[in-house]
């Protein structure tokens, strides 16, 4: 079966072309990603048509590979909705079929790996940089669920580096780095070389989720697409890591007394104290910042297309609204 | 961390040590036919220490695979118990985050092959063939949680060839296959030129679950070290699909009212019926054909040691009754 969503993307694929029913409307910005880096790798040369299929393809394993996590995570959050519809496990005759239903998702990048690649050099490198990210992420998961563990709640044991941590692994390798590294490897390069473009990776992402979890708190609902819940849900968010720092004795007994409670009064509350203790004006800083320190790391690196690469990304986040 | 099993095998590994801990009492069956292969392949000649290391190590690799599936299928079939220890999902603690357990015990899988196959040129048709195992066994729980999904119970499309779709899909690759094609791949052969074998031991996989249906029904509880099901749980077992051939249409109007209840009284019916259609004698039959028809097969291969290599496989299974 052939796909055409309305990017210039391919889906070439058999079995489970199921997917993009089951959650349309995602921005896929991650398997976007690939085309625009390796046009930009390959500076002013008009690529061919091989290569734009190629750098779609591998577009679409790293969408396939945010599917697989998106329909088990949500089983694992016990969610309700995605993007505005019921998620997956909840479909009546789906349930916990669904677990299987991630599984042959995931099993499709490999397929299409092995399909469009098997020939190419960079093939064992594709398969050995997939099969990190996915490690990668599933122990992100992992540390992000273990901390929100229903009755071992505990408001003491957020902080920063946990912080950090999370979002590296859950978010920052399949979100920022693989997409460049999937552009690096079909230009050629060996990944070995571009640790320092990895950590900038890394780094992006650390950025980008802090910013998500302020526009949860901050945003506006018709920006952003949906209501926060970060609140309610006890959620590691960068706000209540920066607030454990910055408050007082009796502003933190506000804080662990309602925090994690599924009480407007509560979420008000804690919604006041960010205003009280200035979180606004400390995210804007940590946002300018952030900034400055990411274009230095970037305009450090010795290549002019890797650069162009980076400052692409930075570009589409910096200062968004949603 | 090293972890020593009765067996000769070392696992190699870093933090889901806890496998072995979550369900224990495994019989490693699949993990040790692939160094029992390596050894007929070899001849007479002595392996080395890197030899038995290697195939070890693969070995583990398979029983990791098993493992995950056991932890996902749990969760998917809703049950209780495995190897007389609460599921894994089943402990408070753990709930929904067994899903991500399951991934994490997966994703060690590449792990491994990548620490100590990186350098060898067979490394890609490792994870070639671990893919390839592990989409064919998503693909055989997807055809059998959809022939059993609730609501949906139709004894009427039960047929031998669902029922040989079902068992090779999800059984039989990762079972019989996958540990002489690791074993083919070690001893440097394409596995290209190893169809015949292949066909051979789906073949076997096929006979072997065909003996797990009858034992559930007519084996000795003592023996087979659980008290089998089938019956209750609506099972698409060798058993049924047989009576369904057999069956009159009175004795069909029967089986239709009393398979999947959980209702000893109609267990019983169920089993009065297998004894009345001469059941037995027909699995007895089909035994000495299947076994029959698989001497001919691996003594029509050229290759003696290959001949060893499935006649060992058979050997272990023709007439068992655990």
């Amino acid at each position: 079966m052939i796909l055409l969503s309305s990017s210039p993307m391919i889906l070439v694929n058999g079995s489970s072309g199921c997917w993009t029913t089951m959650y349309p409307g995602g921005k896929l910005n991650r398997g976007l990603s690939v085309i625009d880096s390796y046009k930009l790798l390959k500076e002013e040369k008009e690529l061919t048509d091989e290569e734009v299929f190629l750098a779609c393809t591998l577009g679409w394993c790293i969408e396939w590979l945010q599917a697989y996590f998106l329909v088990l995570d949500d089983i694992m959050d016990n969610s309700h909705t995605r993007r505005g519809q019921p998620c997956w496990f909840r479909v009546p005759k789906v349930g916990m079929i669904a677990v299987n239903d991630g599984i042959i998702l995931r099993n499709h990048i490999p397929r299409i790996l092995k399909k469009h690649f098997r020939g190419k050099p960079y093939y064992v490198d594709l398969l050995d940089l997939f099969n990190e990210v996915e490690f990668q992420t599933a122990s992100g998961q992992m540390i992000d669920l273990i901390t929100t563990i229903e009755g071992e709640k505990d408001l003491s044991k957020y902080s920063l580096p946990l912080h950090h941590r999370i979002v590296q692994y859950k978010t920052a390798y399949y979100s920022f780095y693989i997409p460049v590294a999937c552009a690096l490897l079909m230009s050629g390069e060996s990944l070995d070389n571009y640790t320092e473009v990895k950590n900038i990776l890394i780094e992006m992402g650390i950025y980008f989720q802090v910013q998500d979890d302020y526009l949860d708190c901050f945003g506006e609902p018709e920006m952003i697409g949906k209501i926060g819940t970060d609140i309610e849900d006890f959620k590691c968010s960068w706000l209540v890591v920066k607030a454990l720092e910055l408050c007082n004795e009796e502003q933190k007994k506000l804080l662990f007394e309602n925090y994690g409670k599924d009480d407007p009064a509560c979420v008000a509350k804690v919604k006041e104290l960010y205003k009280v203790i200035k979180l606004e004006g400390v995210f804007a800083e940590y946002e300018s910042k952030s900034h400055e320190k990411l274009v230095n790391s970037i305009e450090a690196h010795p290549t002019k297309a890797v650069q162009a690469v980076l400052k692409s990304f930075l570009g589409k986040i910096y200062k968004r609204q949603k």
